[in-house]
C-alpha cells in the first residue's frame, strides 16, 4: 500500500487541499523533490503524473508544475428528477428562477452561461429501439452546454433526443430561442400532455476522443462518464433520451437505495 | 462527427461484434488498413488505439493487432440490495445456492472463484467520520476478489470495513474461513442484530495506479470506477463501508428513479 510515489503524491495533495500551495503557485522542482524525498526521478514523476491525472496540477514542459485553478465540482443525485417534476406545476416566475444545474453545483443562474443548439437527425438503431420508432425516423436533437462563468469549458455536454412528431405538437418546443426553458424538459413535456413515471440512469465510462479532451479541457488520462438518461412516461413509453458526457475528474454520482423493513 | 478514425474504428468494431472477426484473430495490418481506407498511418493508429482502449483488441508490438477474448460484462443495479435483504430470512440451504455477483453477471457459483482476506487496521479520517468512531479506532478490513474461472483477473477488488468491536459480537464474523458467507454481509450483520435501512452508492472514476492496472488487467487508458457503498442501519448508524474498484471498460450501473404522480 505505502508505495513511495503515492506517499509523495499524498503529501503534495494535502498541501494543495489545505491551501499551503495556492492555485497558480509553482511546485518544488523535480530535483528538489527527489532530494527531499530521497527517491529516484521516475518516482517523483510518477507522483506528479498522479496529481496531474487528478486535475490538481498542470505540468508545463520545460517550466515546471503548477497548482491548477480548481474546477467546479458536481455532485449529481437522482433527487433532482423529483425536484424538477414538482416544479412543473409552479408559476413561470418561480420556474424561471433556478434549475437543476444550480441545484447540483450550488451556483446561481448569474454564475452560469447556457447554450442550446437544435437540429434534426434520423434515429440510429439504439434510439429507434428505445423510442419504439423505425430506424431513420426523424428525431429532434438538442445539444446543451452549460458553463460556469469562472471557467472556459462547459460542465458537461448534453445531447437530448425527442421524437420530432411528438415535440412538434407544441411548435414552441422546436425553437431553441425558448431555451433555457423555465422548468426544463419535464415542463416542456407537460405542454404536450406528458407526465413522467420514472427516469433510468445508465452510467458507463470510457477514454475521451481527442475532440472531447479539447471540448471539456480534460487532463491527460482522465475518462468521461457517459450518462444515458431514459425518461419514461406514465403509459410506459420512452419520451426522452439524453446522453450526457461528464468529466470524470470533477463529478460524483450519489444514489440512495431505501430498503423495506423485515416483518416483525 | 464523421471523423475519419472514428469511422474506421466503428467498422472494425462492428466486425468484432458481429463475429466476422473472432477472438484471437489478427486484424489486417496497418499498411493494409491505410490503403483500404485511403488515410494516413496516424489515422489508422488512432482507430486502433480507440479499439484498444475499449478493450476490444490487444496490440502486440512488432506482431500486430488481435481481437481480445471478451471480458465478463457486469450490469450492476441497486435492486441487488433489496434482493440480498430478502434472502437473509431464507434457510441456509437456500442462501448457500447463489449470491449477488451471480445475480449481476448471470454466472453460476461453479463459474466463479471467490477469495477473501481479513485483517485489522486503524480507522483513517474519512472512515472514522462515517462510522462515528475516533480516528485510529480498530476496524476489520475484508478484501474480496471474485473471479470468473474463464478469466485470469477478478471482476473487481472489494474492500469492506466494519467496526471491529461491533463485528466481534459474533466471533464467527472475524474468521475468513466462513467466506463466502451464505447470504452475504446483510446476513452477517443480521447475526449481530443489525437490519439495514438504506444503502448509499457514491460513484466516481479515476485513472488506475500501476498496481491496479496489473491486478485488474486494464487496457491502456481505461479508468476504474470507485464505488463507495455506505450501509446504514435502522437506527441511522453507518455499519459497513465498502470501496469497490471496478474496471470501467466492462461495467454499467443502472439506477431507476420512480417519480410520484401529480395530483389530478
Amino acid at each position: 500500500m505505502a508505495v513511495k510515489y503515492e506517499r509523495i503524491a499524498s503529501e503534495l495533495r494535502a498541501k494543495i487541499q489545505n491551501g499551503e500551495l495556492q492555485p497558480g503557485m509553482q511546485l518544488p522542482g523535480e530535483q528538489v523533490l527527489r532530494a527531499d524525498y530521497k527517491v529516484s526521478l521516475p518516482v517523483v514523476r510518477q507522483a506528479l503524473d498522479m496529481l496531474e491525472s487528478e486535475g490538481l496540477v498542470d505540468r508545463v514542459h520545460g517550466r515546471g508544475t503548477y497548482v491548477r485553478m480548481p474546477r467546479q465540482r458536481v455532485r449529481r443525485t437522482p433527487e433532482r428528477y423529483q425536484w424538477e417534476k414538482d416544479r412543473v406545476k409552479l408559476p413561470e416566475s418561480q420556474r424561471r428562477r433556478t434549475g437543476a444545474t444550480e441545484r447540483d453545483t450550488g451556483l446561481t443562474m448569474a454564475d452560469l452561461e447556457f447554450h442550446a443548439e437544435y437540429r434534426t437527425c434520423p434515429a440510429p438503431e439504439d434510439l429507434a429501439k428505445l423510442f419504439g420508432v423505425p430506424v431513420g425516423a426523424k428525431l429532434l436533437q438538442r445539444t446543451y452546454r452549460t458553463r460556469s462563468k469562472q471557467e472556459d469549458t462547459p460542465l458537461n455536454l448534453n445531447r437530448s433526443y425527442l421524437v420530432y412528431d411528438m415535440a412538434a405538437e407544441n411548435p414552441a418546443l422546436l425553437d431553441p430561442r425558448g431555451e433555457p426553458w423555465p422548468g426544463g424538459t419535464q415542463h416542456q413535456l407537460h405542454t404536450i400532455g406528458i407526465e413522467l413515471d420514472r427516469i433510468v440512469d445508465h452510467i458507463t465510462a470510457r477514454p475521451p476522443g481527442p475532440d472531447e479532451v479539447e471540448a471539456l479541457a480534460l487532463p491527460p488520462g482522465v475518462s468521461v462518464f457517459v450518462l444515458r438518461k431514459v425518461s419514461i412516461d406514465t403509459s410506459d413509453h420512452v419520451v426522452e433520451v439524453s446522453d450526457v458526457l461528464i468529466p470524470a475528474d470533477r463529478t460524483e454520482f450519489v444514489y440512495t437505495t431505501k430498503l423495506t423493513r423485515w416483518q416483525a
